[in-house]
């Protein structure tokens, strides 16, 4: 059971804000929070060697936490800096051995931070970017997709839950269809961890990248990579430093044998254990929970938004998640966004060039974007439904 | 003048422990963990993306920081994880155009992180890597750089202050060298910045790489990139997002116009606004009265390490740096930083496979490292030489 009282009382803003905004960057508990100050009071007063060695036990543990949250086994997480460099140091990395004419398949809300990195491989190498269609409901087409593959595809990358709206794209189907081809996969899991049971032996992906910052209510700067371990072997990461691989002759070196070879020496452990933490927390109250509740208040917030004249609800697919996309068509999505802040409760906006392809699709203009988590209130939601029926 | 009564009363750690391990990891000053702190409340009040947004003034003026302390523009600066993803950023993008039998030209105490992406380029492209061989006095050869100059070599990529000693390799001859050849020259500046004056105009380099953590006294998972405006056009960075070039139409990116480029969208904002601050605290004290306290106390420390039998000081290079670097006969470098910190002496030791040509050069067993800075008082430096006196 979620004990909401206690949850809420371990995220104190919540007595002041409405926060809706978790797909932006979601408030971090409160002992979390203390518990990273800790550390940079540690560092402070022994020196950041000796408090990473004196932590080795709890930061070491952080890969174990990954690894449960995702059903992976350790050695098969990078903590890296964020979700984008994990997933870029998938997706170049095997993108040294594309060649011209080689295809990527990808989804049409593909956020444009891949697909920026596609457009740059493409130029460079000659890849072909093709974009898998969408059904009736606005998911990736998985038969569409299917009757795409040829043997020219190097590369399936899609997000599963884009930034723009509440589609799940269906992962594991395309897991299924992945394995079957022994094609790559690469999973963008940024806004699903966190809100929802990942497990990477169901889904079937190769390689998932995602942030600590959003559903999973951690730190900023904070992202891992899970890499499958076979498939680990079948590339090297794109960039290499002497922890990833270790300088063992002039003129050889030797790739670490986890998947920490995608890391570099270097990193922020205060934010690291702060991920570690919230996989924790999240861990602790479950998936499942958080998911139902996370359904239910995005559920009744759709259901309250759509009944207000002017409002169209723009999210997509059969079983839409937290993220809950609108436009109203007298009032521009920030002013929307300004006039929820003046009243303590915190949304975001969806700019189209994030998600461009779907964006210049269904002809989207900026969107709201709001993201209910498992420890905001049916009255928070109730509260956005009375104000987006108020503006003007 | 340097007030070291109010230095060390802000760094309060300096009563408890002689802390000379800054070529490692320096004690933060206690207003910027504060600061650090601060912000990570403020994130878990208002939200992460809010508190980046209140505080983009700040955060903003990281940027003129960094490019006061460095004599450049902010436009030049870029703010990354670490020092090695600054490094790697500008280095796999340059690589991008290396062809087989191009040469890259390198000291021989380069550090191995970046010796391992030499050799992951190597194996990739066919480029070969030189090393330049020192002078009598264990400097790069100026002049035997020069000489091995030929229309082949792609870059010039040196480690200014290697990480294994008080080596300070002649940077601004290198880059008169450079500049003359019109050969691009990436500099690793790493354990230089914050222990003297850094100015990239007298150093003629076309890119800069540092850390936030050493002797800048910042925070670990910080670091940063310079790179000279004209030279930025002349290739772009080895990994991309829509934060480092906007997605401007489907089939289309668009390039940032300045260093940031170099980036990506997510960052650890409490890091980043930590190395803002550590940097203005340096430039407040003035670079010059640091280099001249960091000389006077290596200075100090190498004559009483000198005159113990048994101790060899391995320092090379006319004129060391704050780094000291020795070995003792009878005892290990990992037992004598045992020791040293059993006395409340924090010191660290340097490992040969991190400069492995130069350790094999000069056969050098793993090193005791003591690196003292502008807040260490003379008697911190006795105390270490009268413990290195007594071990065994």
């Amino acid at each position: 059971m979620l004990d909401l009282d206690r949850i809420r009382a371990e995220t104190p803003a919540t007595s002041r804000r409405a926060y809706l905004h978790n797909a932006g960057a979601a408030l971090t508990p409160a002992p979390i929070v203390a518990a990273m100050k800790d550390y940079l009071d540690l560092e402070a007063e022994i020196g950041g060697y000796a408090a990473a060695t004196r932590e080795a036990p709890r930061l070491d543990g952080v890969y174990a936490s990954v690894a449960r949250l995702l059903n992976a086994a350790p050695a098969e997480i990078a903590l890296v800096e964020n979700a984008t460099v994990a997933w870029q140091m998938a997706f170049y990395g095997l993108a040294q051995s594309f060649k011209a004419g080689d295809r990527i398949l990808t989804a049409e809300a593909e956020y444009g931070a891949n697909y920026v990195a596609f457009l740059q491989i493409a130029k460079r190498s000659g890849v072909v970017i093709d974009v898998v269609p969408s059904d009736a409901s606005g998911a990736l087409d998985v038969a569409a997709l299917e009757r795409m593959i040829d043997n020219r595809v190097k590369l399936i990358a899609v997000t599963w839950v884009p930034t723009n709206g509440g589609l799940a794209n269906p992962a594991a189907a395309i897991g299924r269809i992945t394995r079957t081809h022994n094609i790559p996969y690469l999973l963008d899991a940024c806004q699903a961890v966190g809100q929802m049971p990942v497990d990477v032996q169901a889904l079937g992906c190769d390689m998932l990248s995602a942030t600590g910052r959003k559903f999973l209510r951690g730190s900023r700067g904070s992202g891992f990579l899970y890499i499958r371990r076979a498939f680990m072997e079948t590339f090297e990461p794109p960039m290499l430093d002497h922890f990833a691989a270790e300088w063992v002759a002039r003129d050889r070196y030797e790739l670490r044998p986890d998947a920490r070879r995608f890391e570099n020496w270097e990193n922020n452990y205060a934010a690291r254990l702060g991920l570690g933490l919230a996989v924790d927390y999240a861990l602790a109250i479950g998936l499942e929970t958080i998911e139902r509740r996370c359904r239910l208040l995005s559920t009744r917030l759709r259901d309250g938004l759509q009944a207000i004249p002017h409002v169209t609800v723009r999210d997509l697919g059969p079983n839409p998640s937290a993220i809950v996309s609108f436009t109203h068509d007298k009032v521009e999505a920030t002013d929307i966004v300004k006039q929820a802040a003046a009243n303590n409760i915190i949304i975001g906006a969806s700019d189209p060039a994030s998600t461009r392809i779907d964006a210049e699709r269904r002809r989207l203009p900026m969107l709201v974007r709001a993201s209910p988590h498992y420890y905001n209130t049916e009255a928070e939601v109730d509260r956005l439904v009375e104000l987006v029926a108020a503006v003007r």
